[in-house]
């Protein structure tokens, strides 16, 4: 059995790691968001692969929100002190992953084969796979212009309105072998609550992506979603602003809808029950449950919950 | 007027801390070596220059003999839980520098510019240059056949006899526009106490160096050196046991035969007052002083009298 679980940084990662927690060791494959991914200093940072590591591993500040727990700060201070930015804060250990991933690639290792070789050295029970190997970087137009994604997430901490999203470099992206294996041998594919724009959007924009889900799902794959949005809001970042200014409504139903043809089921939050009938009439199946993920008990409890209603059809 | 040094990491870096005490601000040109550098973990560390620069900007531990005071290693302990090599030991701060070295290089900048631009961000009122802009890399001869300098240095700890060395990648070199430059305009060059095979050696070897120094010193600028062996042994270092172990004699009088036509003055200890007349009789002049260097007193006191038994033809 091998679960493909797609995610972002924030909630994917989190239900990425109650799957694990559920899962027999080896079933689990995540495919993550790659778009965020960003050269600092010289050195590969990929935002949303390393929380999701940093969850599976344990190691993930639960109280910052992002990076390793117990983090110090020599390095990006002394960098500081060289005439590098620093807006884009980094730990010490956390610079340890950028530098032993971006020297691995530097000698000749694809950033699929780079990232895998840290997590065997992790000792987890998982796959973290890159959707693409190309470098695509996400891209929003404010009313200031094009911005960088971390310049406008981090640096401008999305205060401005964002009109547009696109994906550089897109185009010439293809899922990696690793990818289309663990999608071609999933029992089930779940997409995680993570922003459905700027962390789903472009895993499912990788060209062939979205043919390889539709060709799982006609094989008979469950394909469920779970929503990011809970009464009308993002639980962290800017997903709900995001929708609400690109046009799209911010809600469950709104998430579910963006999804199309994709999935067979979804699953959305108690306090989002009464739009429940709206996302059957798309044609989907439902799981109106707690999608709240505040510790290990509660992303399992959930990871149970949405494997069997996978299962269930 | 400008004095020029030439300097390896040990020595010839703490007598160019001593010239900067006493020379006025704008004054010092430190050339060194750069056949030590190694790339490692995907950075380009630099032990000659930055053993410089941390002298030079105040922050070299002169306990350890390497490094920057207070360093903590949270970096590297990380790595090589990563499944880095760490036998290399870099510590937190020292990995900013070759972080924002390489960042710097990686956006275009030559090694030159790369490490002026840091040190611009540091105060320091000396130039600290490279010998070259171009990949050149000593390595030793053992009885195991050839290694790079830094696996013999560190991770053997110096334990193997040195048969031979060679600066590979040296025929394609050349001095930086700012070395022709330096020395160009030098009132006096200073080779300063560094091992005279691997840390002078390379520098004397660039093609054009030898040149550039000799037509200095037909304008009538004095060249002098600093011997590094003291009584028959280095005070840091293998340089003692290299010379023998190439046949050459491990004294000051070895050390500056190997100089040959291209000094006019040399420098060496009072324990080793008895081979002056040797020295004397390959037609140069001598100092004879006290060469210990264990304090910024001590240094500025051998720069001071350097600088004056140069300028005293």
């Amino acid at each position: 059995m091998t679960i493909v679980a797609l995610a972002g940084g924030t909630g994917g990662a989190k239900l990425a790691r109650g799957l694990q927690l559920v899962l027999p060791a080896g079933d689990l494959a995540v495919v993550v968001n790659t778009a965020d991914d960003v050269e600092r200093h010289g050195l590969l940072v990929m935002p949303d692969h390393d929380a999701t590591l940093y969850q599976l591993d344990g190691r993930f500040d639960a109280e910052r929100g992002w990076g390793i727990a117990g983090e110090t700060w020599t390095v990006i201070e002394e960098l500081g002190t060289y005439g590098e930015e620093t807006w884009f804060r980094l730990g010490d250990r956390d610079f340890a992953t950028h530098i032993a991933r971006t020297a691995r690639i530097s000698r000749g290792a694809s950033v699929t084969d780079a990232v895998l070789a840290l997590q065997a050295t992790r000792g987890i029970p998982s796959a973290i796979l890159p959707m693409t190997d190309a470098r695509v970087r996400t891209q929003v137009r404010t009313d200031d212009g094009w911005l960088d994604f971390q310049e406008y997430f981090v640096h401008l901490r999305q205060a401005p309105e964002v009109r547009e999203v696109r994906f550089d470099g897109i185009q010439a992206a293809a899922p990696t072998p690793r990818v289309e294996a663990a999608i071609g041998a999933a029992t089930a594919v779940v997409i995680g609550p993570s922003n459905p724009i700027v962390s789903i959007g472009p895993i499912l924009a990788v060209p062939g992506m979205w043919d390889l889900l539709g060709e799982a799902r006609a094989r008979g794959v469950p394909v469920v979603a779970v929503s990011p949005i809970v009464g009308g809001v993002a639980l962290k970042g800017p997903a709900d602003r995001m929708l609400a200014s690109l046009g799209l409504e911010s809600s469950a139903r709104g998430v579910a809808a963006g999804y199309r043809e994709l999935l067979d089921g979804f699953v959305l939050d108690e306090v989002d029950r009464d739009q429940e009938p709206d996302i059957r009439a798309l044609g989907w199946r439902t799981l109106v449950t707690d999608t709240m993920m505040t510790d290990d008990a509660s992303r399992a409890r959930l990871a149970k919950a949405v494997l069997e209603f996978a299962g269930s059809r």
